[in-house]
């Protein structure tokens, strides 16, 4: 059995770490600290002093300090993806001390995408037996990642920019306005579930609006329809005929807002706890690596 | 014969003044000074302005001048429109002087629009020949406006919003970066075409990054997927089988981007000039008016 070690989860903006023992978290810290907000000295001192608070264990990266603007640029593993290909694919940047896991790349004839962070998660979900084998995933967030499972291995993957484009009509559109407060699920939400489903976004988008200055929707309700115009237009895209499973890691209140649009496209939504498939998901990698 | 008057599109951030004798424009004069320009006093003076530079000429607005945030609100005329009806729904500020038109509205159980100035271009263009009487017209720009016309009436139009996401995409997302340069017709133009036809907005926009993250397309190409990616997707919203006409009236270079999607998604496309539709169009309104 191997010891405890210490996991971090470093994103773009964001930095979650865990101190992980005989596959639990025992501490979490979380914080602002994404590689946006390193210089590129930094990574080896935020390291060092995890481990230093942390007592002196070994260390596993994964998420985009991996990438060509974070600490060392890991090559992606392509699809189809398995957990033991990303244990293959970690780079020591200390050997036995510090390392940091790959993304996943998909590249089609037709389409490409790329992720890194979000495959820990997603072969968590299997590897904990939170999510079957072989299945749809999803990932709400900025970036909405959908996989698909076959087998344990991420056969494809798609990332759609749903939460990026909702914060952007929020902060800077025409829209703004309307878009105050929170989005919330009722008839509101629902409308735009419905209209987000026929997927003609440009055009649903404005008619929001128009619906207001005619008002036929009433202020404060704008949130919630075009949030679940988004979201439908995202899920609509994804899942497959009646009673498709969808396996939905992520984060109230995102991830009960994506259940309740698939619910109302004829989806099963299953949720599952993001932290839980990600400590999974990292001492699975782990194990195959030491 | 009616003699000589003043036109003016009067619109958010722009504004067109006309000098208009005999169907014909004399002088024509563009600058900044929308709505969002204006005091609330400002409006009439601007006005006496024109009228004074102009031969103290009778004078008509169109556009957001006649909304809630415009000189005076002008109630909408309702589809299916005709341009008796604009017309028979202008207010005068000034009896006899000073005139706004109203704009249309589309009130549909699942669907509502609000248009306020391009109205007529479409009456406009119908008028003058340039465009049937029945037939799915466009104009292209920060919002996109569709109108179906039938025996010379707005039957019923659409609103994308089209530029507005190109706008918001290029100065504030993830994408800003790639989208430098100006979007033109070509591969990547084409590319991004049959990708926004499938209807999965949001995935292909992650897409088109990921592509340039995975150097499947070359940087200098991304303004030009994402436009045909955008038009095509507010296109195939519109377009209904193989040699549909749709009657462009627009500007270049935005309305060729839009006739050579429009080929792509085996459309036939036909350009009209826009200057030409707005002089027949506020013609016609202001023979019916006086």
């Amino acid at each position: 059995v191997n010891g405890p070690f210490i996991a971090v989860d470093w994103g773009t903006t964001n930095r979650r770490a865990y101190r992980i023992e005989n596959g639990r978290a025992t501490h979490v810290e979380r914080d602002g600290r994404g590689i946006l907000a390193m210089q590129p000295d930094d990574f080896a001192r935020e390291a060092a002093a995890l481990r230093a608070r942390w007592g002196d264990l070994p260390l596993l990266c994964v998420g985009m300090v991996g990438s060509r603007q974070g600490w060392r640029e890991v090559p992606y593993v392509p699809t189809p993806a398995s957990l033991a290909n990303l244990a293959l694919g970690t780079v020591w940047v200390e050997r036995g001390t510090v390392a940091i896991a790959p993304g996943v790349s998909h590249v089609a004839p037709e389409r490409c995408d790329v992720m890194r962070g979000e495959e820990v998660q997603f072969f968590g979900a299997v590897a904990a037996g939170l999510a079957p084998a072989d299945r749809l995933l999803c990932q709400p967030g900025t970036h909405s990642k959908w996989a698909r499972v076959e087998a344990a291995r991420i056969r494809d993957f798609s990332t759609a920019m749903t939460g990026e484009i909702y914060s952007l009509l929020r902060r800077h559109s025409l829209l703004a306005k309307m878009l105050e407060g929170e989005a919330a699920i009722g008839p509101a939400f629902q409308d735009g579930v419905r209209e987000g489903c026929k997927q003609t976004l440009l055009s649903s988008l404005f008619g929001a609006r128009a619906a207001q200055l005619l008002n036929a929707r009433s202020a404060g309700e704008g949130a919630s329809f075009v949030s679940g115009l988004l979201i439908a237009s995202d899920v609509q895209s994804q899942i497959r005929g009646v009673n498709d499973d969808v396996y939905v890691i992520g984060d109230a209140p995102l991830d009960t807002l994506y259940a309740a649009a698939i619910e109302t496209l004829s989806g099963r939504p299953h949720l599952i706890d993001s932290a839980a498939a990600f400590v999974a998901g990292v001492s699975k990698i782990w194990e195959v690596l030491v």
